[in-house]
């Protein structure tokens, strides 16, 4: 069967301003200094594997800039947010409109990964395994008791090699649990990645979820037509907000239905700068904008220094997190780096809304 | 009998970089946001206790920045540093040349005072005690055991108000020392003030060190005629190298000619960035060049920011100290601020001299 790729693209990345901004999230934005965006990324990791046959998922203020990053990806444009479920379905429910049953993947379009090759060869087991009938997810082999993920329980292998029954889908755990977890090695951090065939998907949400199934299906059926539009403002606005775990993974993986492909990788959700400057090759430096600035280290092990348009000197500050942009400067540190989001609210009370 | 003042400007402040540059040392420049340079604010400090009677001694390379920055005051270029006697007592020469036996004082040009009412009054008690034959000093009663200056030992009250007889100058003491020193009372910091009458001062060197004062003598004798130059070139880099506390501070004081006017006034040396931030009103941020730069800082008590040209936000770091020049920025902490001098040195590694 062919595979098709779906990339929700959203979320504000507020940990990460200046970096990420309200008008250009984390998915829009070089975060490693590679000269591609995190979303320019993920298309580029699964080009291998889907071609071009790959649909952004995005809000309607973002899908410009979206359609000019990646101008060979489909773009379905939310005119407001309704969570994972319906965005995922819908860009099910479209492709299966257009091409029949097939094999659909999601993956956010804001996360790292190091090792593509492991990422492809287990997207390739979970494929396999969406192709024999299981709703299918890539768990994170932990690398350490993390309580800020949520986890899946491999269980028993099953026919397709690389792929394990789920047990269950677990919120995110306290500490101890979270050694408990790690401990028994059976446990995988769910990175929000699902794979499985459209008719798997879109059976079970008619199943459990069946007034959600029947909004997408008519948007779906309306998508190529000259009533989108209409349909899409009289359906969307009423469609369920719930996120594709609840909705579909946990039920299907009760009934057994559901499988796990568990992966060592590099991945993170980079979901501030701590965890950004674990997975980045060079830490010390990022240029996003090709930047040539100098930057120098006295004392200062562990630093993360974005530049911009000047040299940036850090001296005695362990584990610094340094970022010039166009328009501010911040400093912070990985330890600290959670304190960003607040920054962001703050901007407002000193009248600074125009660097959110 | 009137009163002149003498402002040594000279040393590179490399523990102020970026602010302080070897083209433009920390005399040159406005630390505090006061839109006056430390030199400047040295000047007009004094202008009330010596009008536009005021020799700034500076290197050939600062003259005419000094000359731009205090046009009032006379300018006398060392082609060479000699140290502090050379530097003090030539212009001490050259002034009794003018204008007879006159008091002088000798003032660092760049220290910070924030008690400039309790500074003139101490300076006019030393300028009493001056005029009744002592080499007088300015000591500052100690705020803690410091252990990075050196101290006096005030003794016996004088005749005169508020000058007391120094026992004698000590070295930067070990920090037990210091303590010792604290507890008496009777310790002062030695903040390299010194006041008398050209004749005491010229007259105790012509004692202690009869070829210095020779070699000055003869360069007074021609600074007012065609000939300075040439002498200045035979004689000066014959002079010998020392500190007046050395040179005649220490010896008079042996023989009861030197007194100390203790005084509080809110005295800083301005070492370094620690010190420059106890002695600012307003420290969170300073805009050297009227920059009106927004800064945020978030859960970042005792921050020190120097704005240029863009906001400067903080989060989480204790104590920061950001700098941004036209041309780097610079992220410390007051705690690791003495490591800034470190920097100096390692930009040449990055071949940047230019940002010396």
């Amino acid at each position: 069967m062919s595979f098709h790729a779906i990339i929700p693209a959203g979320g504000a990345g507020t940990r990460l301003w200046p970096l990420s901004r309200a008008s250009a999230p984390k998915f829009l934005v070089d975060l490693t200094g590679a000269g591609r965006t995190m979303l320019q990324q993920t298309v580029d990791r699964l080009a291998p594997l889907a071609g071009d046959s790959i649909t952004v998922v995005t809000g309607v203020a973002h899908e410009a800039a979206v359609r000019e990053q990646v101008p060979q990806a489909d773009v379905i444009a939310e005119i407001s947010p309704r969570d994972s479920m319906a965005a995922i379905g819908l860009a099910a429910a479209v492709i299966e409109a257009r091409d029949g049953d097939t094999v659909v993947g999601s993956f956010a379009a804001d996360h790292l990964i190091q090792d593509e090759d492991a990422f492809r060869t287990a997207v390739r087991s979970a494929i396999s395994a969406a192709e024999a009938g299981y709703l299918v997810t890539i768990g994170i082999t932990p690398d350490y008791a993390a309580t800020g993920f949520g986890y899946i329980h491999a269980t028993e292998p099953t026919d397709v090699p690389g792929a394990f029954h789920v047990g269950e889908f677990l919120e995110k755990p306290a500490q101890a649990t979270a050694e408990a977890y790690l401990a028994t090695g059976e446990y995988k951090w769910n990175a929000g990645m699902f794979i499985s065939r459209t008719s798997v998907l879109l059976g079970a949400l008619e199943r459990f979820q069946p007034e959600l199934a029947a909004g997408l299906r008519e948007i779906a059926d309306a998508w190529d037509t000259p009533s989108r539009d209409a349909v899409v403002s009289r359906v969307w606005p009423t469609l369920t907000k719930i996120a594709i775990d609840h909705a579909i993974a946990e039920p299907l993986a009760a009934e057994g239905g559901v499988a796990v492909v568990p992966v060592e990788m590099g991945w993170s959700d980079v979901g501030d700068y701590a965890s950004l400057r674990d997975v980045l090759d060079d830490p010390v430096q990022v240029a996003p904008g090709g930047s040539t600035q100098d930057v120098l280290l006295e004392d200062s092990p562990g630093a993360l220094v974005y530049t911009h348009s000047k040299p940036i000197v850090v001296a005695g500050v362990e584990n610094a997190v340094v970022v010039e942009t166009e328009d501010v400067f911040l400093v912070t540190t990985r330890e600290n780096a959670q304190q960003v989001k607040n920054i962001v609210g703050r901007l407002d009370e000193i009248g600074r809304s125009d660097l959110r």
